[in-house]
This record gives C-alpha cells, structure tokens and sequence, in this order.
C-alpha cells in the first residue's frame, strides 16, 4: 500500500493528497508530527518536514515540490503539469504559492492558529495574524485576476497550480479566515475546484480542538 | 540572443549560470536590482525575483527552479538530474539547499553583507550573522556525510544538487565565511566542482565594493 505521512491542516500535504486523488492513486493516511523529530521518520527525510510518500515498493519520496515531480513523472496519465510550454506558467505559480505566498499568508496562519496549540507553543500571535490578513487581502486580488482572464490559474487548462493555491486556501479556509464576498472571481474558481471528486476528502477532514465554519465543506457556500 | 537577467551574488542566479554552460548553453547577463521594482520586470516575474530566463525566441522563464526544470525538459542532452528515481534525491536536495539551508545560511549572509549595502539599507546585524555562521556548521557537517559516503552529493552521479550546493557556498566563500580546513570531504568535493570549466566565470565574477579573498579563484585552495 502507498502511505502518505502528513498533517490534515499542511497545505503542502493537502495538495499531494489532490495530485493523488485527480491521478486517481490510492492512498492511506498517516499522521506524523514534525516536532517529535522521530528519529525513523527523519530518516526518511532528513529535512524533518510533510508529507512524505511512502510507495508501495517502499520507495521513499520527501518534499511535496519534489512528490509532485515524481508523480507527473512516474504516473503520467493524467497531466497536471500540461505542455512543455504551459508548465513554465504552472510551477512558476505553484511555486510562488508554496514560497512566497504562504511564508506570507498560510505559513502564519497555520502556525498560530494550529500548530501552535497542537504542539503546546503559547498563543497566536495577533500582530503576525494581522500582517498575514493584510497579505491575504492583496494576494486575493492577484488570484482574482488571474482567475478573472484565464480559464484556470495558469492557463486554458486545469493544473497542479489550481491544486496548490486551493489547497492553501482551504486550510486558511479551515480556520475562517477568508472572506469569500470580497472577490467572486476567486471564490468562483473555488468553487469549481472544490467540487472536484478529488477536494472531498479534505473538506471531510475534522481535526481535534477545532471547527470549522458552516461553509467551509459547502459546495455551494 | 539568450539573457539571464541576475544579481552576481544571487545562488540562485549562480545556479541557473552553472547549469547553462554545463549545457553549453550560451547566454548573455543583465543586472537586475530587485528592489528597484522595475515595472517592465515585474511584468515578465511577478514574484519579482532573480533570475528570470529569456530565450532567444522571447519566451520568459522566472524563478531559478522553474528554469531549472524548463532547461531539463527543453535541452535533455546534458542531463543533470538523472533518472526517474536517482531524480527524487537530486531535487529533494536541490529542494532543501535553495529552501531551508539558504533560509539559515545563505540568505542571512546575502542579505546582511551584500544587498543591504549595495540597496543603501544599513549595517549588517550580527547576531543574525553569528546564527547563520553556527547553522552553516551544522550543515557543514551534513554535506560532508554525503560527501563522504557518496561519489557526488546526491549519489553516484554528478547532478544539479552538487551545483545549487556549490553555487551557495561560492557566494558564502566570496565573502570569506567558510572555513575550508574544518571539513576535509567537503573541501575536496567542492574543490572538483570549483574546476568544472562552468564554473570559471563565477570566480572572475567582481563586485564593487566587495573583495574575495584570495583562496576564492584559487582551484587548489
């Protein structure tokens, strides 16, 4: 069996968990807590981080950016990178959404609001969660237009790109923090990613301590 | 004509400039000043990083991964990443020396002894030096392990790991920051990469205001 060891509230997990699922690859779930620094899982990946795959010949594959890759690779079927020239635009974005967008944004809140009190570090931050709604507010924008005068954010087709910024969105989501009325191009797009097969287990996920708002697994919120 | 528009001491420029001339792909070079936010820059990389690629036929690749995996898939004949599996430790590397290591190591020492002089920002905060200088140990000692456990950093085979590695090294070498004598395997391993003949123009690379010391264009340091 293949494994994926994540976080329900990682972005970089949740998009791995699309990529599977639209390659329709089966999966089971394990949850590993970066910050126990267990030693048999830094062994497999020595940078400590999620997720991790695990596939079913034991093949080791760390680092989402470096699973995705592998994945367009090894199970090309179903494309999520698009042409040679079309994939330029797609992890340009992806890796913008990963980078600098969620250092930024997601980063913050997932680490004040969730990683925070599952690992027992204090309180969140108010200032940093002031900065990163401020941030939002400005990268919402940025997606909208994208979403306003392409079919999909990188282009005419559906990508890894949409994968990504969604499953960030739904973990800033998770915790209410977007506000869906304030650009209807983006939460149009959002909708039409969130009613893919492929977004149903995520929006299913419940995680100890926390609950999520009536929308968040409404598709028609 | 091709351009790669780059600040000198940028890794992440020094990368994509190792992996074009080990390609044998030649290219012209363009100082961009980021924080300048030149518009007709942003436009073609909204993230507005360096280095952004520009073909001879116009097209525009930005940020160092993306042209890393557009170089891969456009100019195979020079491979750099390997095959489908030797791949997965290449980018996982490549992944983990342009993320977490630049964050603890070369970022700081870029940030603190380079662009903040050169963009007119102040004087270099050393406690954040002393902490980078305390990380780049410890991860010293990581890549001796791979140094001396493997032919090349990610395994039997020269790749693209050994050049985004030895590209930041270089750029904390200009600035006399490491200290060869500490790590035998890293010092003969960097010292085979340093006399790739791709490697030449980064040694006759001067910067105003900067001096290297001596051992930095010296192949047998």
């Amino acid at each position: 069996m293949r494994f994926l060891h994540h976080l329900p509230l990682s972005p970089y997990c949740r998009k791995v968990r699309l990529v599977l699922a639209e390659k329709r690859l089966p999966f089971e779930l394990r949850t590993e807590k970066p910050w126990d620094l267990r030693p048999e899982y830094m062994a497999m990946n020595p940078a400590g981080t999620v997720p991790t795959l695990v596939e079913g010949n034991g093949r080791v594959i760390p680092d989402s950016q470096v699973i995705c890759e592998y994945l367009h690779d090894e199970y090309p079927d179903v494309d999520l990178l698009g042409d040679r020239y079309a994939r330029i635009e797609v992890r340009r974005l992806t890796a913008w959404i990963d980078g600098p967008f969620a250092q930024a944004v997601t980063n913050v809140y997932v680490t004040e609001k969730y990683l925070k009190r599952i690992s027992g570090q204090g309180h969140p931050d108010a200032t940093a969660l002031r900065q990163a709604s401020a941030n939002l507010k400005e990268h919402i924008a940025y997606f909208g237009w994208l979403a306003e005068t392409r079919a999909f954010l990188a282009g005419d087709a559906f990508s890894l790109a949409d994968l990504a910024a969604a499953a960030h969105l739904s973990v800033i989501d998770f915790t209410n923090d977007i506000d869906w009325s304030t650009n209807t191009h983006v939460h149009d797009w959002y909708a039409r990613v969130k009613s893919r097969p492929s977004f149903r287990p995520l929006l299913n996920d419940r995680v100890s301590g926390f609950v999520p708002p009536d929308h968040y697994a409404d598709l028609d919120f």
